[in-house]
């Protein structure tokens, strides 16, 4: 299998390392041929002396010639012109993936831009890290971590039987879902987090005491910020392309800090018990529900294989398959 | 030195332990014998069991008797009503500390309480866990960490001299700081981000979609709502002992919120830009001063020996000598 990964960042060649070092005879792939490409070639370069890559290309039409997989792995906002250049290029019986972190516009952007014949199937690697670039790249990023997968109406069942495949090479589990529902979760779950950790380093750092309250500074604050040390062009384009659903969550968060400040203002100490139990009570049910037993899991085995996505199929939410 | 620790929740029994696990010839203490107390026996017998305490006692009287030293490390809230148990029980010469998350509340209750001749010197370690009780206790726990130190203004130089050599002796550093300053401080770098872990997980938490939601939810997630799974009494104590500064920082973060939310309402991509990049670049320079260079320690080889702080003493905010 020829593939090739455009962005050769993080996740590009995190994706390459994972793959290159899955074990030939073991991987659902068969043997691998990756070319890498970016548009910054010392990028390319850098992931190539990862091995990341079995070969640099210097530009996009000598990265995807022969590819019969494509992985689009650049920041949101550059994808729908790289789709636009890639589509005279692609051959039917192509597939084109990308692993960015919104997908409904990336989807719509698919379905306007590629030819016929060329099978488009979203993805989201739900794993990361606060440092970007091929020098933060590691190949056990995705293990064990969900992978989204949002197939085009139109794609074919080979198309998504191979991204399944990809994905657990890549050591990950693949998670199907439709592109707005993903969008509005992810919104709630990965997007509003890095909201709130920049929110609370710009309060307590625009403070004209932050430099004598940064030394006190510990663990809590270290961890409730670290995604403030995220990419900054990578969130603003996740912003403005997840809009809508962040604006809603964003208002949630507002109304709530609200409901939280009137029970403070007003010494309401059995209404601040409350939150804090029942908050303390959620987020141990989901850490208990991690890693072990992932909805999707359960449905391996509780459902027959799944023609549409072949032997490893599984579909999620229950009832789903029809929006796909 | 005779020592009693009251209260062997998560701090109690990890001070314990850090003390009785240091060398007794370095120890900057001499050797040491600390008896323990908590209403709860099994916490009591747990943190004996952990070595944390060289004997169990069985009521508070019973713990402090000879006792040099008196460790208050039980929630905010129950502070008040011990140190009214503690007055008629001390003698002159004996020091009272505490090591609660808000300072300004119980120094007063300290001034208002304690006779004359028993010296009140505040602290509070900035280290802890998600995890409460003795069996989450840690022999490192305060090592490399900053220990705020809020001595009375009548307390002996003795008795600071004595609480800075014990902050030492259990790895940590002493931090001197005024009560109120200590307050409005912590209320930014400890208390918003527990609000924000929680108000993350019960926005996320309450909404329909959770279900579906909760196994995307990965690290970033995992991170920034660590502080959710905090012992909710003590974090409604927090709230309660520390109202003013608190709600000036929510009213910040409302504010700072509504402002993004009005850039993403309009898309505006610059200034949405901007904010992300001087929130990474502020996370970073703090990540970056931890934890090889924090402000007391310069100060150690730059200031003379402070006479009314000891050998080992450094003062924090320069000039605040006067205030304490």
């Amino acid at each position: 299998m020829r593939i090739a990964i455009i962005g050769m960042g993080l996740i590009g060649t995190s994706l390459g390392m994972a793959l290159r070092s899955a074990n030939e005879h073991e991987s659902l792939l068969g043997a691998l041929h990756i070319t890498g490409y970016d548009a910054d070639q010392r990028a390319t370069s850098a992931a190539h002396g990862r091995l990341a890559i079995d070969k640099p290309a210097r530009s996009l039409p000598a990265a995807v010639q022969d590819a019969q997989l494509i992985i689009l792995a650049t920041p949101v906002q550059t994808i729908r012109d790289i789709l636009e250049q890639l589509a005279p290029l692609l051959g039917p019986g192509s597939i084109v993936t990308d692993t960015a972190s919104t997908k409904a516009r990336i989807c719509a952007w698919a379905r306007e831009l590629l030819p016929a014949g060329v099978d488009f199937v979203g993805g989201h690697p739900m794993a990361g890290k606060e440092q970007a670039g091929p020098q933060a790249a590691d190949a056990d990023l995705f293990r064990g971590s969900i992978y989204c997968l949002v197939p085009a109406p139109e794609a074919r069942p080979q198309a998504v039987d191979t991204m399944q495949a990809l994905v657990l090479t890549a050591g990950a589990r693949p998670y199907y879902i439709d592109a707005d529902e993903h969008d509005a979760y992810v919104a709630g779950i990965s997007h509003l987090p890095f909201l709130l950790s920049r929110v609370l380093v710009a309060v307590t750092s625009r403070s004209p005491a932050w430099k004598e309250m940064a030394p006190l500074a510990a663990s809590g604050f270290r961890d409730v910020s670290r995604l403030a040390s995220g990419d900054p062009v990578m969130h603003r384009d996740i912003c403005m392309t997840n809009r809508t659903a962040l604006l809603r969550w964003i208002d949630e968060t507002i109304a709530l800090l609200s409901e939280l400040r009137s029970h403070l203002d007003q010494q309401d100490a059995d209404q601040l018990t409350q939150l804090f139990q029942a908050t303390r009570q959620q987020r141990e049910a989901w850490l208990h529900s991690q890693p072990h037993l992932r909805p999707g899991e359960e449905q391996v085995t509780a459902l027959p294989p799944a023609p549409r996505r072949g032997l490893f199929g599984f579909l999620w939410p229950p009832g789903s398959k029809d929006k796909h």
